[in-house]
């Protein structure tokens, strides 16, 4: 997982897509359906370091869902929610982890980035229209 | 929203998609550009009744995603908790309700379900492939 580091984090509880220090996360990738099998496998027992790492790097309540498309392609969602006060220093750390290299170097190349995604992102951030706690 | 009443209430807390009784939902629904404009008015500041009754019916922590597609279509993901014992019957609530009757009146026209949505859904269902607490 990598996500895009130009998000200002939010300490004030009162921005949109925060509440009580909680920043939530949505973004979109794809994914190629001959990885499924792997991707699937690998996120069902995913290696305790990785596991360890985002927890370290205070990425709490994280889920990723799969869907078919009508075309017959495959998408990749997550949702996660932010609980740290420095959100670049907790992926620096993420991204700095042998382990989290190790791991993405399995799931980078299983995944299809949306062409419209903005510069500097791999899954493509999406807006938060609506929350209730 | 309408979610399809026919996936089993997890009470174990040990399924794939559930934990200490909560059970996980993301799904995804096309939105027509022509009425994003007034879809995320409403979301901003949605009626109290609505809230309320979502509350009433278990449901927490529910986040709307919006996302435009490289074709240039735009699409909403939803994530919600449901944290009761009887989804059915909750959702039978939410459906009865006038407000929400109304709410969906006015949102059900913005919304273009996937084709490839099951038979009785309207947001598509997804399926959960990771999730750390």
């Amino acid at each position: 997982m990598k996500v895009s580091t130009t998000i200002t984090v939010c300490l004030t509880g009162l921005m949109m897509g925060c509440s009580q220090n909680v920043q939530r996360f949505g973004s979109v990738i794809g994914v190629k359906e001959e990885a499924l099998e792997k991707y699937k496998k690998m996120h069902a027992q995913p290696w305790p370091e990785v596991n360890a790492q985002l927890k370290e790097s205070n990425i709490q309540n994280y889920s990723i869902y799969l869907t078919q498309w009508p075309d017959g392609d495959y998408y990749l969602f997550a949702y996660f929610e932010y609980v740290g006060d420095d959100f670049d220093a907790d992926m620096k750390k993420m991204a700095d982890n042998p382990k989290i290299k190790e791991w993405w170097s399995h799931t980078d190349p299983m995944q299809i980035p949306l062409s419209n995604k903005k510069e500097g992102q791999w899954w493509k951030d999406m807006e938060e229209v609506y929350h209730l706690d």
